[in-house]
């Protein structure tokens, strides 16, 4: 027979409400009883029935993780990531794709169609202006992803992007590409290009290399970097070495590449970013920024969780790590 | 300003209560009145707040993709598909992953964590019983996915697994191959595979070919069809080409063949299935069955709807196409 509410209160020597506020308000709760309460539900395996949780205070224990598209591999990779973090705190993910349109991004934030049904939101958003983001962590639990500068005071889990996008282009240079290109740039960005656009161009500088030689704009898809790539490599003199600001857009320069009679690594070293799944069984396993998307997950959670339970305060900034993995694309030639 | 039922009830010459009735019960409202209200719902962009729908008559606007694996880009793709065609109707696809986890998919049917939070389920289960999907169809909305044979009296829409397994295998067989080896069958299955297998076994008998000679089980990514392919390639006298029953497996197998020297078409023509992006990109694009995914994403949503309208009546089963897409992996040597 499942575990109720009323056990666990005569487990732990407190009455029901207690047993609710510790897991719907915590905050309201003193340490050392939600710690006692807290010992006996994990013991008992109680899991409060989300419904009733509902009924009881307007929580329905689902989270929206809200991204620009979801068919995005390194997206359904964090999505991974969340769920088993989410479903400890028998809490279900929602997964909301706002195709970047700002309307949309806006509508999931400030009570549209949607915003209602959620406890609270991991937003990944790419048009959001740092107002409607803080007037959205006003009302209701946030916690931003992404390595971007919302410019807004919410939780925020990112990697170092700059950092990480320095590393990528330090390898490059270590294996002794002179010609080295990036693909990624945008045209407006103060997001996840801008951070790549920086640490490139800071290595490049110290090498004393000329970071905007092969310098191009990316569409983040395999098609718009096998289209890059392809006009790269037919223009002459072409680049030994690129950088992509993702996986995807690797993958379709080396196909471009492929399609050219260029040997990679031996022509041509590639590096992209996100280790999505599909770069480890390319035909030349693919060199990548791996972030540590696990890590996300967690802490991303952690912070949401807080939120929901009451917690107030500025905005909380994590940071965390990544890793370059060499394989065959930038390997020995 | 926003449109409200009191605006659509007074230009349609109704009460407020069957303009309610025909967003939320159109069962209950006359065929004629139904259209007409209808009619000025769209002329006035009129878009029911889901939050007050939900008050009224415990309905949420959430409607659950229940996959196993929501980082298999079959399942992305399709998710892709199907959100368009729930946002016009003002509804929210939440995506929920089991792992194929027999209890996992059953929590979400019988009112477990989950179930009391959805209008409806589009349900990819690998490990339900008929029983199982029979007892959750009698009590709430649910519309099968999935080329498998699910026993069960309920809505259910796929394509022919069979029929598209025999075209994979034909095309293998017309191209000139003779060794032709299969990777994905599984031991217990009543599934997908057993579709594959026994399309791919019609064809193959039919040209005088042994289809047990190269079958091979396979756990449907890449590792294992790099793993079964590597083993059918160091066997000794190996196929000339190979069906895998997805396009994970038949990127993983052409990455196999690639560290062995294998030429890929001239020594081993490789056919894959699903039609994601990846296998578009890959060093050797990839020949692959690509099922209509959007015709499979609007019947099943047009006849979740219904359900959740209130139709009742026997499961009715709705054949969605498919088509070969023959690229390099098959392609002139």
């Amino acid at each position: 027979m499942a575990v109720t509410a009323r056990d666990v209160a005569q487990a732990a020597g407190v009455s029901q409400r207690t047993v609710s506020d510790v897991v719907n308000l915590p905050g309201r709760v003193g340490a050392e009883t939600r710690k006692r309460v807290q010992a006996v539900i994990d013991e008992l395996g109680y899991r409060p029935n989300p419904h009733a949780r509902g009924l009881r205070n307007n929580r329905s224990g689902l989270i929206a993780l809200v991204v620009p598209e979801l068919d995005v591999p390194y997206f359904s990779d964090l999505a991974r990531c969340l769920i088993p973090e989410l479903t400890k705190r028998s809490l279900t993910l929602v997964v909301d794709q706002t195709n970047g349109d700002p309307e949309r991004e806006r509508a999931v934030l400030t009570g549209g169609a949607v915003s209602s049904t959620f406890d609270g939101v991991l937003l990944n958003a790419l048009n959001l202006t740092a107002a409607d983001v803080e007037a959205a962590a006003a009302t209701q639990p946030i916690v931003l992803l992404g390595e971007r500068d919302y410019g807004a005071s919410a939780d925020h889990v990112a990697i170092d992007g700059t950092e990480a996008a320095y590393a990528a282009t330090r390898h490059l240079i270590e294996r002794g590409c002179t010609r080295i290109g990036a693909i990624g740039r945008q045209a407006r960005s103060t997001g996840t290009a801008k951070q790549r656009v920086d640490g490139f161009t800071r290595a490049m500088h110290e090498a004393g290399l000329d970071p905007n030689r092969y310098m191009a704009e990316g569409e983040y898809d395999r098609a718009s970097g096998a289209a890059v790539m392809g006009e790269m490599l037919d223009a002459g003199d072409p680049p030994d070495g690129v950088f992509c600001f993702n996986d995807l857009m690797a993958l379709g320069a080396m196909r471009a590449a492929w399609d050219r009679g260029v040997d990679i690594p031996r022509d041509l070293a590639v590096v992209g970013f996100d280790d999505i799944e599909d770069g480890r069984y390319a035909m030349r396993s693919l060199t990548t920024v791996a972030p540590d998307k696990e890590a996300i997950a967690r802490e991303a959670v952690a912070m949401l969780v807080e939120r929901v339970a009451g917690h107030v305060g500025p905005g909380r900034r994590v940071r965390a790590g990544f890793e370059l993995i060499v394989r065959e694309s930038s390997g020995p030639a």
